[in-house]
């Protein structure tokens, strides 16, 4: 996000050197709200705002930067002011940053950073995305257990600027193993002269670096934590995820699916709409949208073989249209219910046939709604119709409404049946869902349409 | 969610009376997962427990049951415990259940509280539904300005038991205006004489009772806050929204976006998939399908308005499948773009042109590489089809290509325009998205074939 208001005023500044007040104002607003006005100057501009920054601030407020204005500033700055902004970014920022950097401009900055940081960019970088280790931060505050809270305290005190947060601290043993954790509150409530090991919660809730990150997103939300500590292999503590990552996660994997849902593929950044350009949205678009219209075909190849049917009884094909909607719309929705259902931990595959059961019997309260409605268009408006004289209107009508409640039903349970199949191949529901079962769903239902017709109506 | 793992421990620990040993397994785990291995339980059995712990832990305890568990154990309960466990809750989860309760029940519970919980259920529950008010608590710590920080931190100490959070504190002057903000951290980091005004941030990022509680866990996200004040129109302080309320509101505003997505009507209960009866389930999905359906026969119309060139040509109703779905799979993502971007306030309905001028773009694109598609499919399977003898498939072939380039651009301009329409009305613009869309598409994608085949083949 920019905001130009105050580019006047930062620039007036910027030019009679005036320094103090630069930092004062970047000191006084919120790293984000500074970051959306810092946004209106040049990549040279901010620099030479951001330089007069402590370090702390500095790190903070370039984090807060849209990716493609950090970018811009690292090609454009020299390499010892791109290493400093690295090594002052928060840990999991400037991973994130990193990996989206074009290869080139990569190995030129690696090393224009200092050695402790560059060593922790390694370390994050080898976790494989997705999962709770690529998106944790190693700026975690750390006690041992024989320190007294007073100490504690102290020690939080000295460490706090380079912390993401000190509210939650994490006890490890000599070998950094995670043994407990104690929360600010816990010290602040307790006797000074306590150990930490006396008043620390020795269930502690953590992730694993390979667990899935939207899995300990969910549990960072479902014990409302402020974060959760990630241990390795050896069960040694080895980063922290803190809520607000947390969030982050939650809505882009959010974002992710309903792309899904509605057949978009790939990259996910959140809020990129405009900054995409058109060849970017065509290159995410353009595969579903032809593979869709290429399994489409199939429905043209089914309608082609019945064509003799329809040459009989024109007015069946005016009922095509409204059969695959439906059909659509009512897979839809079953398979949506699912998916989210699924993500949402509150089904598994497991439960697939009490699913169909209730899905069945919704679908069927459905069909018996629309059948009638269906027979009582027909009945109404066919009249005006030319080729029917042949045939009864009433067969025409049951058949019409028998095709609808089939497809009803049919389209329900598959909406509901694709996403379990899927998610039991360890694949996302979500990909099965919409438009793929939209298409799917129509070849399905004009299967059923003209067998039932050509049963009912003899043809 | 129940886990049943513990059950018969937890009854054998009931019929020893061993309450101790009940309450220090309870001490030990987060209350979330007290309340999953409670569930197992009976109601009795549940406030058994419960009313061993202290009124703090039984509170957090009782707001993770189920909110079926709950409303199941208000209704067994007596009078006194009733108002007992509703008095220890945290305000807004109060606010919240009470609100679902039956009404015989609502009126029967809120004089058994005691009157200071009372009141502030009063108080809280007079919020309208979707704002700030309506999901903020009233237990948030509050500090005056000529508090040092000794004193200051001696007060949370104190008070931490009653409050959310004690992480963030708001300094209020002596008619309760929001006048500043510390964080605990700020607190421990300086000198224990300095006072609360001299350490104060005064730039408050705060909310109106009256705000939209989307854009407010929005806020909360984007500045990576705990909590946010929330101030009446005097501006007073009247209560916190916290980080995790936060996660749980952009999660349920989420869900409502992909159920209105996918037409689902009713209550959007996060996790309610398996909790809802079958008759609930139908009656949230009928109203759409049903409406739909009645739309799709407007698509019905159409085709018996042209009945006379499907007669000629039969061929061409073998693609009126494929034209529908790809018009709605390209207004799907065309739609689920713009309603996302408009909800990430990304983009407003003044980028109306900027963005169909994009959309018409990437449109034309996908538009050039389907109707080359669409014109080999034709030129190759044509010869299979009986009733073609009369008309040249070439020019089958360019009125199927040219309507579906056609039917692509207009259905895409429609996707993207719709939500922004609605959103100009202060409509939700999720409600337009994809199956109101696709029945809208295919309406207009019929209406462009038959005049594009007319033309062409002239018939």
């Amino acid at each position: 996000m920019v905001n130009t208001l105050l580019a006047p005023e930062l620039r007036e500044l910027l030019a009679e050197k005036n320094y103090q007040e630069l930092c004062e104002f970047c000191q006084s607003l919120h790293p984000a709200q500074v970051a959306e006005f810092l946004s209106a100057l040049s990549p040279g501009e901010i620099w030479e705002i951001l330089s007069h920054l402590s370090p702390q601030l500095r790190g903070e407020v370039f984090s807060h930067l849209d990716e493609k204005v950090q970018i811009e500033m690292i090609k454009t700055l020299g390499r010892e002011a791109m290493g400093k902004l690295l090594s002052d970014m928060p840990p999991d920022d400037r991973v994130d940053l990193v990996k989206r950097l074009p290869k080139k401009l990569r190995e030129a900055i690696i090393p224009a950073m200092a050695q402790a940081e560059r060593e922790d960019l390694r370390r994050l970088i080898a976790y494989q995305e997705g999962t709770a280790g690529s998106v944790m931060t190693s700026e975690y505050a750390v006690l041992t257990p024989e320190l007294t809270v007073e100490e504690a305290i102290a020690k939080l005190r000295r460490e706090a600027p380079d912390k993401e947060t000190i509210y939650y601290s994490y006890v490890v043993d000599d070998n950094q193993k995670l043994i407990g954790f104690v929360s600010l509150k816990d010290l602040i409530l307790a006797p000074a002269k306590a150990k930490v090991k006396d008043i620390m919660h020795e269930d502690v809730i953590y992730a694993r670096t390979y667990d899935d990150q939207e899995e300990i997103a969910r549990m960072i939300q479902k014990y409302d934590l402020l974060a959760i500590p990630v241990v390795d292999e050896q069960e040694r503590l080895v980063g922290i995820i803190t809520h607000d990552d947390a969030m982050d996660i939650l809505q882009q994997e959010q974002q992710e699916d309903v792309e899904k849902l509605m057949a978009i593929a790939g990259s996910h950044e959140v809020g990129a709409y405009m900054k995409l350009s058109t060849w970017e949205h065509f290159k995410s678009r353009i595969p579903w949208i032809l593979g869709l219209t290429l399994l489409g075909f199939i429905s043209g190849y089914i309608v082609q073989t019945y064509e003799s049917i329809l040459i009989q009884v024109a007015i069946l094909a005016s009922f095509m249209p409204m059969l695959a909607d439906t059909g659509g719309n009512a897979g839809s929705q079953s398979a949506t219910l699912v998916i989210r259902a699924l993500a949402l931990k509150e089904i598994t595959t497991k439960d697939a046939l009490k699913i169909l059961v209730k899905e069945f019997k919704v679908a069927f309260l459905m069909a018996t709604i629309l059948a009638l409605v269906a027979y009582l268009r027909v009945l109404l408006f066919i009249g005006h119709s030319s080729s029917t004289a042949s045939i009864s209107p009433i067969k025409v009508g049951i058949a019409v409404a028998v095709a609808l409640a089939i497809q009803v039903i049919s389209s329900t349970l598959i909406g509901a049946f694709l996403p379990l199949i899927a998610s039991s191949f360890k694949l996302d529901p979500a990909v099965v869902a919409s438009p793929m079962l939209t298409t799917i769903v129509d070849i399905t239902g004009l299967l059923i349409f003209f067998s039932v017709a050509k049963a009912i109506l003899g043809i």
